[in-house]
């Protein structure tokens, strides 16, 4: 019986990366020998990650537009120090929009290396909701937003305007929706969401808005060293690199971010429509600011909830518990999640009802 | 037909590990999802991730003796980075002994970091020797080794005395030989030779001599942080630390390294006795020095190279050519190659000789 995987990340897969990806730590390309046992350096596995980044630009309509793309190690919680590392001088300030746990963490982080500003937040209201009109200083080196809040459930809808550049960590929305990218200045993610398997983190990056500071950063955390040696200055984490590969092309067979936006807006939708509906349950999220890949929602009754839990493992419905630090539920719906399974929750909590309602 | 891997990392793994990290990618354990979706906070990734730390300690006899395990992103270049951030104060100086590409791009990353020493070198003679009757100062704030020198064929056999704090990098042979790992204060090593799939390196570091710098850490930088939340701190290589729990249980079940250097001394032996004895090659590192990992010679007459490729070719033997700095031939033969893939090398070497010595 299928399992329906609402899981926050690591989280779902094509079935066909996943079929892929198997084969090929049995056999890559028919070469004799695994995936994970040749040479980052082999002709085929140059071939792998080279596609892998020209497709991120094509799928972003980022071509020929001035920007690199880079497969890193350390997930987004290694971009968060490298881009203050990259991006802000020793004399200079950040701006960061504190939205949830992820943005926190970024800002946090970015303060052991320079001065920074938090220009908005919504942690009074435990980041139920996204700030608006955001009033951002003209003198900061750049401005860090985080576009979905993967444990608050809310995300961007509209991006501040700003004339500084602007930084985005995307790691649970990034290839989810069509966006003018190029309003962006660097773009992070960690793969684990709607690129592939944890293990790495994608970069997209202006090349010009590097070698600003004067400071003197080691080679590992160096955006332009990077670039320099085509994100290869050392070992990638070739099989997560390899699983970016396969989903990047899964999307673009697909039709690309049109055709996967599509599909998102009806999955939300329909989940938002039933928790609207349902009696016994009701959102989290700021209802302008729901997040199309993070749903959270709780049941109105606590006293039910060793009741609905029992009933999603009888119904296969795995990975759908509340981050730890909120409780309640979470249904995520990245890009790899299908309608059906979507559909089959939704009569799961219309079932609930039924019995308790 | 087989294919004789003697790739020098990402390299060989066990044909079980392949095997088994093939099907998890499938299903893990049984569970109906992929190892690759399932959340790193699931019980069944926090099992195998504790499993893999304990089986580090057990193996290397260090379990009850002060140290932590740590599987953490950014293979060994971002170790570089993060033993300078946690060992070198701002006031002090770090010893680094410098044996080739890798030791040399040790101390550069430290270099940004702090003030470094060189207290021994053999770049002098391209790196073919290991300096003996190092004088090491004892005001520095550590001593940093690289075991094996992967490029250069050339390996630390008895390793200096010292009273300040030993750090090594171990990528390319730990695991392989029986040495008091106790001397050592930090032990790291990128997973992709001796452990697992590219993706994670692996952190061995006694706790007590952690906490003596004041610089101020990022959190994603700082061992305490990470030791404190047991390798968790944020999302780790999934898979590939997977590949390790498998490949730290398969050495285990061989009988551990006691069982495992014998192995490996025996490979070394036989492919080193055939260079000598064989009038078309020659060995490029000093005979004292010779690693036990990365065996490493020339054809003596470089006209028949071209020759030598197109047999080896026809006998399913790869990655056996030399690092793309240094040229040559380089057989890397970790701890996964068996002694069946060394003999055939041996015979195509011996077939060559009769062909055109």
């Amino acid at each position: 019986m299928k399992k329906h995987n609402f899981s926050a990340g690591p989280s779902i897969l094509a079935p066909e990366v996943i079929q892929k990806a198997a084969e090929a730590v049995v056999d890559f390309e028919g070469m004799g020998l695994s995936l994970i046992e040749i040479s980052h350096r082999s002709p085929e596995f140059v071939s792998v990650i080279n596609k892998a980044r020209a497709l991120v630009l094509e799928l972003l309509d980022l071509e020929d537009k001035g920007y690199s793309v880079l497969f890193l190690q350390g997930g987004a919680s290694m971009e968060f120090v490298r881009v203050a590392y990259n991006l802000l001088s020793d004399n200079g300030k950040a701006g960061y929009v504190n939205t949830g746990t992820w943005a926190n963490n970024a800002q946090n982080e970015a303060s052991f290396i320079g001065e920074i500003i938090e220009v908005a937040s919504s942690k009074d209201k435990n980041y139920s909701y996204i700030p608006k009109e955001i009033i951002v200083p003209n003198d900061l080196d750049y401005l860090h937003l985080t576009s979905n809040n993967t444990i608050y459930g809310t995300q961007f809808h509209q991006f501040p305007s700003t004339q500084i550049p602007l930084i985005c960590d995307m790691s649970s929305d990034i290839f989810s929706r069509v966006l003018d990218f190029s309003k962006f200045d660097l773009i992070y993610a960690g793969a684990q969401k709607n690129i592939g398997a944890a293990g790495t983190s994608l970069v997209v990056v202006k090349d010009a808005v590097l070698g600003k500071v004067q400071r003197n950063i080691p080679n590992i955390l160096n955006y332009a060293k990077h670039i320099e040696r085509e994100s290869m200055y050392h070992t990638p984490s070739v099989f997560s690199v390899y699983t970016c590969y396969l989903t990047l092309q899964w999307l673009k067979d697909l039709g690309g971010i049109p055709a996967i936006e599509r599909k998102n807006r009806a999955k939300a939708h329909l989940l938002y429509s039933e928790i609207d509906r349902n009696s016994l349950f009701e959102g989290t999220a700021a209802v302008e600011d729901r997040s199309l890949m993070n749903v959270t929602f709780v049941l109105k009754d606590l006293k039910l909830e060793e009741k609905f839990d029992l009933l999603l493992k009888e119904k296969n419905i795995s990975g759908l518990k509340g981050h730890r630090t909120v409780g309640g539920y979470r249904a995520s719906i990245y890009n790899a999640m299908p309608l059906e399974s979507v559909m089959h929750l939704v009569e799961t909590m219309q079932t609930f009802e039924r019995m308790f309602g």
